[in-house]
């Protein structure tokens, strides 16, 4: 379900709660051999900007994402994964904005590169000082990794319920 | 993207390309081991129905589902999961018709469970008479595997890039 009721949408993301999971952020080359990040328990964010999208909804789309109650915490009470707290794996993911012609899809609607990849970096930034100020002893356990943009999303997740949320900006 | 300009959402669904994945059909009880079912490369299929939902509409999404060019071939090029061939694992996920109301999820638009149950296991039936159709062989690779309506889905997942995608019906 969207958060307007009407309106073009500027901003897809897709959210999976996670017990662990792991992204490759470099593919393997010659002289190198590929690189991944991963968390623990929290959160993993697919997301994908529309054209029109500007900075303006980022740090909406920021507190809305990180304090909506979509984890379980241990005693089963559904709380935010800022409450948990859990780590973020953010996924950048143009698929979200495919739209089905005949048996193709089509991705007409998605931002540029250039712009989506601002975006994208201002998104990563603004969780990531979400995070921190959510806890200010040091928070060693949650932390916001994320992928390359415009990179193959080499994705592992293991999951006790992936609770997949859809929510448009 | 809606499949349609207009009117009501009848079906969410979120759709993954997958390397691998398992997903538990029966908890752990007393007397007995979790169970669980798994394929191999192909896609996972999450699946929320709303209210008004009803079998008409299956059809059009098994076919749509089925035939759309979601999965990457050896070759690089983008074919259907019934021309891969490859897998489905289809997973029931109510979360998918959240609606956020403040920072708690809402999901008044769901079907109710006893609809919901009929509506998604035609769904599973209707995914396994394409695929066999698709596969006169016997088509002994390409399987049609789910999760238990109602149930925690516990689901891992691994991908050479999840290709995330969102299709309403």
């Amino acid at each position: 379900m969207t958060e307007k009721k009407d309106g073009a949408v500027f901003a897809r993301t897709v959210l999976q709660q996670c017990l662990h999971a792991t992204l490759q952020v470099k593919p393997a080359e010659d002289q190198s051999q590929a690189q991944f990040v991963q968390i623990d328990r929290g959160m993993v964010i697919y997301i994908c900007f529309f054209k029109g999208a500007t900075d303006d909804i980022l740090p909406k789309m920021v507190s809305t994402l990180l304090n909506l109650r979509l984890c379980e915490s241990d005693s089963g009470r559904m709380v935010s994964v800022l409450e948990l707290p859990g780590s973020l794996l953010i996924v950048p993911q143009a698929t979200l904005g495919g739209k089905a012609k005949g048996r193709a899809m089509q991705y007409h609607n998605n931002i540029d590169k250039e712009q989506g990849l601002c975006l994208y970096s201002a998104f990563v930034s603004l969780c990531e000082k979400e995070l921190t100020a959510a806890s200010p002893g040091g928070g060693a356990e949650a932390a916001v990794k994320h992928g390359t943009y415009g990179n193959r999303q080499v994705l592992k997740l293991d999951t006790n319920g992936p609770y997949t949320h859809l929510m448009e900006f």
